[in-house]
């Protein structure tokens, strides 16, 4: 199972923290706009400042495609990197696909063979006869979007339906159904930590991406006592803008990585 | 309102006609293979054949994804020469996105701006509240899924809350609340014809972009005379496979055109 490489890797460093290469263009700073691959040289330095408390890598496409082929080609160039240096970190990419079947071989092809991630995060609306490229890739993770932390969520995701929201219903079948090759994660935004204590009851085995500490508002403690499994993992909690804009990324990861780890 | 250029083009030509360009790069004619841009020197032969009968192209970018950034680099082409070629065609991305708010700046860019679409398939998991940065942009159509066509569509989508399904729910939002600056659109697949006549009764004014005929066997009559609206037009309809891997595309082209016609 692939969900073992990231496991093995919080075991080994004592770390549940996942670093966000989200290198906005517009945030990066003049030394690295100025050279030839800015992306990727903003994320060489990332990584080589925070590698040691980071349990996975997780970049988010959006701002990558926001450069067109040449952002997508810096994005291949951080892969490569990371898989060349750091193959024992877990790597995510945060692109929010879905489309029908045979559709979803083309972004399979490219994210999990092309980029060379271990996992992606999908939409759920199309159900999973849709995401059967994905959920059949047992060398790879689909990590499902469930609760997400933005503050209208609600909209769709709070609905009931007999008695349970959508997020519980999405919950349950990840678990239940979705999840025959043990190669499924759940997304929960850690700005709801009551949804994510219910999740955490409905999915007791399942591995959840927590976006939403630091400039979203998520509390760490929460999301913490909230999200945990029984043997103290099962929560990869994600930080981009708080590290790497900050003053010192590699201080700034390794505090958030301490945080985590009082609540556990 | 964007959405003008489709229907004038609509007028203009006598079609709801949309032709997918899914150059899936095995189905390719060896001739084309060899190029050294082969997907976009296919697409440009099958615009050249189809665009009399086309009111409309919509290429979905997971085919191109699937060949890392040289797809990538053909879809920009592609884009440079409907743009330069063919500037009254409406052109749709069906790139099936949406992330949280500031996040989907970077698809809005890559999408309406880099690549120069003048539309977007996007997920409603997430809410209006994300998607913003679609739903300000006057200049350009979102197109939400509603009714996807796929046969697992219903995992989620028939889900019922309150007496009403959710892609019930989610055509009522879209037309009483998120369309406010007139610029949304919504995907009804032509294999619910049913559900396609009860949304054309939620959305009597929005314009459906219909996938699922020819290949994935939704009825061309069905889907027209469920989603016409009261101007006999209000429908895309979109075909790829059934028209650009057919022996003689324009000839493909033109007969679905037709077909569509016989039902308005």
């Amino acid at each position: 199972m692939l969900i073992d490489k990231y496991n093995q890797r919080v075991d080994a460093i004592n770390s549940l923290l996942c670093v966000g290469l989200d290198p906005d263009f517009d945030k990066l700073p003049t030394k690295f706009k100025q050279k030839k691959f800015p992306q990727f040289e903003f994320n060489r330095w990332i990584i080589e400042q925070t590698a040691e408390y980071a349990a996975a890598f997780k970049p988010n496409i959006a701002f990558y495609e926001a450069r067109g082929e040449q952002g997508i080609h810096e994005l291949k160039m951080t892969m490569d990197f990371l898989i060349e240096q750091y193959p024992d970190i877990f790597t995510s990419c945060d692109a929010k696909r879905a489309d029908i079947g045979n559709t979803n071989n083309g972004y399979a092809k490219f994210i999990f063979d092309w980029l060379g991630f271990d996992s992606i995060t999908l939409h759920p609306y199309l159900g999973s006869e849709a995401l059967k490229p994905f959920l059949d890739r047992k060398d790879k993770v689909s990590i499902i979007l469930c609760r997400t932390s933005n503050s209208g969520a609600g909209e769709f995701q709070d609905l009931v339906v007999d008695g349970q929201t959508i997020w519980e219903i999405v919950a349950e079948k990840v678990a239940n159904e979705w999840n025959k090759n043990s190669n499924c994660m759940l997304v929960v935004g850690a700005t709801y930590p009551e949804e994510m204590k219910r999740i955490r009851e409905i999915t007791p085995g399942v591995t959840f991406l927590v976006p939403g500490v630091g400039a979203q508002g998520g509390d760490v403690g929460d999301a913490v006592r909230s999200g945990l499994d029984k043997s103290g993992k099962g929560l990869m909690i994600n930080s981009a803008r708080g590290i790497i804009f900050s003053e010192d990324p590699a201080k700034a990861a390794k505090a958030l990585r301490d945080e985590i780890n009082q609540y556990r």
